[in-house]
């Protein structure tokens, strides 16, 4: 899982991990990531572009909000739930749980 | 209260309301005001520029974060607790229960 770079979990910082879910796409990413254990980045349908997607998928693994892995030509992404539950407790599922309404276009994972 | 703009209740968004909670100074800030019921702007200590604070202010009040009103020649700014917490019950205080951390350099409202 390390080669591609992701923080270590003491380096999460709440002002980088509340940047990260401030986008409404982010947050859609990470809210259905959440029903999930790991996808496809390709499988992640969110309606933006593949450059706009990888984009915001880096900057959630920068924060420390995902784990993205290569497995063949494909990169699979999962939330960093333990580290994010270490290092900031109960602040994911307190996010999560008001995702709902922002939800409301359906699921983003394709075949859920 | 109505002097200067701010958004209605029912208008607070969650992506909005993270990013304004993303930046180091406006979650100081918001935590600040988490201990107090209320303060002029000029009493926040947080070492940046007038203008630079001003923006700040903006950010919270433009999310829903913040009220500020005028009484005089000063504003006074205060968290909206209340409509927070019926919009998003138990995500203030679950962010704020997080800042101790970035809360290291001291308390930011002078005097206390």
């Amino acid at each position: 899982m390390r080669d591609i770079p992701h923080p270590d979990p003491d380096q999460l910082q709440l002002p980088a991990i509340l940047h990260a879910l401030s986008d409404p796409v982010r947050l859609h990413i990470v809210a259905s990531l959440g029903e999930i254990e790991e996808v496809a980045c390709g499988g992640l349908e969110v309606g933006v572009s593949k450059s706009t997607l990888s984009h915001h998928l880096k900057v959630l693994r920068d924060a420390g909000l995902t784990w993205t892995r290569t497995v063949g030509v494909q990169r699979l992404v999962s939330l960093r739930r333990d580290d994010l539950e270490s290092r900031f407790p109960g602040l994911l599922s307190c996010v999560l749980s008001h995702t709902d309404e922002h939800e409301a276009d359906g699921r983003l994972i394709a075949g859920l």
